[in-house]
């Protein structure tokens, strides 16, 4: 496996993403369509989303055409090299939508043991959050650093986010309060920035739930190579989604599963 | 009345809080302390929050000593020109203190009829939007323009913008929750950049309780210099503080009124 293709790889990824969703960010038009079959819950995807995916898949089609592709837009493509590349064009549409600066292109490499390589990308800013492969790091407007999270904290001492007051499920976001009672704040709407936010050392603990592959896979090669700990609410895998707790320390991660354990 | 001392001398603030905040943003000596009388709620102040509001009040002590200062930090100073400087070093203490990028440095002037001049800042993107005396304008890391609100829309098509899902008390959470329930999607944690994309056409509405008077003179200033309309819960001015509603447009307004002024 040539680990700087990659790298190089994921970057010229990020790089034709962001050249797809700037054009469209704070414009008027814009237009979002609800992917959901009713009128709520809202689910918007954009032609911003599309082109960025698009965008993506030519530059593996040019640099790795034997690996696999899962994209948030166009779904499943196969591979030969038992390596699949995990898209998010753009995750935050509503944050989007919005022109919120926090949403973010979410790329990943992984094998059958899940990511071991990510990258989180926000082009409004210009920051980019790397990690996986020896590398734990972000650059943006005021230069580069290394990524490392804050370590251990007491809950009553940490911070938590999740982008959805509502979080879930009734029970998701029950379990999600009886964290958020114990901790020193919470903060929502965030999207994918929340994990960078961790990796890079100021939040403890994000939780969310109904998480897609490739909503979660780019956070946790970043978040793990920064020295945190991110699972599902059960403490397995969390690389496939669902219910996810990420934690800056194993402190703020025991604390918190110990609560959510009450609840799945 | 010197116009253009004035907004350079809202610049020169800007500049100066921008100097002292981001030295202390995503930094792990930062400590806050809690200006609450108990353990929660949590209501933070950071050396950068001192720091910034000193900073400022240095440069209105040069350029325009004759005017008073109303400041979150070290309270009210007296003048004798009519006019005070309302300043928010750091709106949004808990996001600054979490690294999110949509905390803000507010500055207003005010007369005895309200702000007629204000000023968001965001300094660790760099981006800044002012309104009032005949300016309607932003800057950011992707060039200049002009600010005008996205105009009147349906209910049924708006956004929704508060900071906290709880909002307030009691009655101003349902309140607030029987508006979200007829937008087409609510989004929370922005603080006051929430008023900025507002004034930017990406917001329709943003809905808060418990304001004080520089939480919202400068994005009053900023929303109704690019077409917006803000006033309290019963439609009265909300240059004070309070429960403030700002909106795109009448029709946004008109709605969201409709249905807050049943909680009030």
């Amino acid at each position: 496996m040539d680990q700087s293709d990659i790298v190089e790889t994921a970057h010229a990824l990020a790089d034709a993403a962001r050249d797809a969703t700037l054009p469209w960010f704070r414009t008027k038009n814009l237009q979002a369509e609800n992917k959901a079959a009713s009128s709520k819950p809202f689910d918007p995807v954009t032609r911003a989303d599309r082109a960025a995916e698009e965008a993506m898949r030519k530059v593996l089609a040019e640099r790795r055409p034997d690996d696999a592709i899962l994209g948030e837009e166009f779904g499943a493509t196969g591979g030969r090299t038992g390596l699949t590349w995990v898209l998010d064009p753009i995750d935050g549409t509503r944050g989007f939508l919005t022109g919120t600066p926090t949403w973010g292109v979410l790329i990943a490499i992984s094998d059958e043991n899940g990511p071991f390589y990510g990258l989180i990308d926000q082009p409004y800013i210009g920051e980019r959050f790397e990690g996986g492969l020896g590398r734990a790091e972000m650059s943006g407007p005021h230069g580069r650093r290394s990524l490392a999270t804050c370590g251990n904290r007491p809950l009553g001492e940490a911070n938590l986010f999740t982008t959805f007051p509502e979080v879930g499920s009734k029970t998701e976001g029950e379990a999600f309060r009886a964290v958020a009672d114990r901790v020193q704040f919470a903060r929502y709407g965030m999207d994918c920035y929340a994990y960078a936010l961790l990796a890079s050392g100021q939040v403890d603990l994000v939780i969310e739930a109904g998480l897609n592959a490739y909503d979660i896979q780019a956070p946790i090669a970043v978040i793990e190579a920064a020295g945190g700990v991110v699972t599902d609410w059960r403490g397995g895998p969390a690389h496939h989604g669902g219910q996810v707790v990420a934690a800056a320390g194993r402190m703020q991660h025991k604390a918190a599963l110990g609560i959510l354990s009450d609840f799945v």
